[in-house]
């Protein structure tokens, strides 16, 4: 991936929760800081189902991470203060073993013949970087949107394994709305002609879907009172209006976000990581979240959303909140009155670094 | 379409707003009751993008229609009081002239070659039906979404023409985030490998683009909070979860609703009537709604509005209200809290029948 990706070969079975295993299997992460003597000041970030573990830049990459304004020395999560881990996830394409991984069995892609993923798997995944790491406790997790059901499953897994946990814009369970817009996001690249069923080549991709995916996944993420603000009925570049097509500021932004997006995001990494944002489902086999749970152990937590987010609503954070609280955990949330939707935590700083850094001051107190 | 509907055939050139003209069309109605001597108690309906003139059954169409519950004798549209006339929109594919019917120039569909549309030509093409009527003023005019575009640009072409205007879930402009909608679901439809620059047969449908389109428009159409109710993680038919396809009730949901849509529809007039609504801004060349609606004369108006309605939100009809209000209409808005968003004017009539009943009493109150 790039300069500052490090891997974690795993060479033993891993075994899928829904059935299936790889003998072996790769997972990148990157870190930033320095792990104390005591190797208790680690900050493990799990991600959205998109982003690589480059949250940041650092010596090795100067290039900007997804998460620059958030992650650096001084900065909210404050590497002078912490040793922090971005994992990549499992079935990502940006460097962990997923679908688009060459099969050594076969010495082609996996495509779908890769065992279905879910957010367990992730978690587990994530953990054989902090075995790797010798971290045996984490000082806090931190989680936006698909990261944050991914920290939960590993929460439930390593119980006292972390001190603090922050969640951002994430959800114990998929709703039907988002199971909705996922769904048709599927069906969109699955559709695609040159889909194939995944035997989809360079020459042959399926663009025209992924396009269609990142598209309706802007529209998700974003919200109408930003867009009214940002582009009201604003006209393109004065071209004549045409019955489809580019017309409207609103139309070209959307393409412009699907032609960052298609060229690098792997259609079947999309499909298989966006249908286990749908299983998941904390209190499954419990009574409710609180019971889900209560094996989790943890000193504190956080929880930010924001108002206008439609696809992770704010009623689930506070859910998370509530069910942590029934454990008698000391658990906060934070809503943020931001109009950009989901996607505020990655570009509506004003709000999200006093928020992150308030929330980090609390748990260094709590350290001291 | 059916035994009920009725057609006025205009025989001289109509003139497009963009361009283009017809050297002759037809345009589908039903109506309701009867007419007084005086010619005074009709009440026009305009429709939303996909129904047909067949609003409700009468004497010679027991089907049921589009709306009805809300018209007949005693209902709250009065057809004992009131001679009701619904017209399907210039463009549709229900019987009214639009992309999908015979150019008797070449004796093949006009798809492409049909001249652009604009719900300023919707509302032209409506009034044909009233001239061959021979109805000059109207008791009054409703209009549902897209039915409530054609309503005021109807008003705006004809002032003093209709005494009273009923909007409801409807807008004087297109905002961001519908045309987003729209301009993805176009976009769904002009990729489709079948679409052939709208040269599809009946053997090669744009079928795949066009359950897309339906589907997204089903969830523009509702709401997270009515399907969280009504689905939750509810599964379907106990299968087994599967990577892509019908797994999640609200996934079968959707299918049903594609299922029943797309092959009713043409995709060449769904999308020339897409893209009618984002071009209508009533407020395009003056300096505010207020100024825009100035030529309206109305005795009362009242606007309806649903909380949860994401792609008319109630801003939207509330501002209607306000520059009514502003030209010294007697106008008032009327919001409801339905669950069911855009759709709820079609499903909440439990909401929509009193408050519709209600508007239609102080009408007649006014008018004896």
């Amino acid at each position: 991936m790039t300069k500052a990706t490090q891997y974690v070969h795993v060479e033993k079975p891993f075994h899928f929760r829904r059935g299936g295993v790889l003998q072996s299997m790769d997972i990148a992460y990157e870190t930033w800081g320095t792990l104390n003597s005591g190797r208790s000041n680690a900050v493990m970030i799990l991600t959205g189902i998109s982003p690589s573990a480059h949250a940041a830049s650092n010596e090795l990459d100067e290039e900007e991470g997804w998460w620059e304004p958030m992650l650096g020395p001084g900065k909210p999560i404050d590497t002078n203060q912490h040793f922090v881990v971005c994992i990549n996830s499992l079935g990502s394409c940006k460097g962990s073993t997923g679908p688009a991984s060459i099969d050594p069995k076969t010495g082609e892609p996996y495509r779908l013949s890769f065992p279905e993923i879910t957010i367990w798997d992730v978690a587990a995944a994530a953990q054989t970087v902090l075995d790797h790491l010798q971290i045996n406790q984490l000082r806090a997790v931190v989680g936006p949107s698909m990261g944050g059901m991914s920290c939960l499953a590993w929460l439930h897994q390593n119980p006292g394994s972390a001190r603090h946990f922050l969640g951002i814009s994430t959800a114990a369970c998929a709703e039907p709305f988002s199971i909705a817009i996922r769904s048709l996001q599927r069906e969109a690249i699955v559709t695609d002609p040159n889909w194939h069923d995944g035997q989809y080549t360079a020459e042959s991709w399926p663009e025209n879907g992924m396009r269609l995916a990142r598209k309706l996944g802007m529209i998700s993420y974003r919200s109408a009172a930003e867009w009214r603000q940002r582009f009201g009925r604003k006209r393109q570049q004065r071209m004549k209006p045409r019955l489809y097509g580019m017309n409207y500021a609103v139309e070209s932004y959307l393409e412009n976000a699907a032609r960052k997006f298609v060229p690098h995001y792997d259609p079947c990494c999309y499909v298989y990581l966006s249908r286990a944002m749908d299983w998941f489902d904390l209190e499954e086999e419990c009574s409710d979240l609180a019971e889900a749970l209560a094996p989790i152990q943890l000193q504190s937590a956080c929880v930010i959303g924001v108002e206008s987010d439609i696809l992770f609503p704010l009623h689930q954070q506070k859910s998370i909140v509530d069910g942590l609280q029934a454990n008698q955990i000391n658990a906060a949330l934070v809503t943020l009155p931001s109009k950009q939707g989901h996607d505020a935590f990655l570009v509506d700083y004003d709000r999200f670094k006093p928020a992150v850094a308030r929330y980090f001051k609390a748990v260094m107190e709590t350290e001291s």
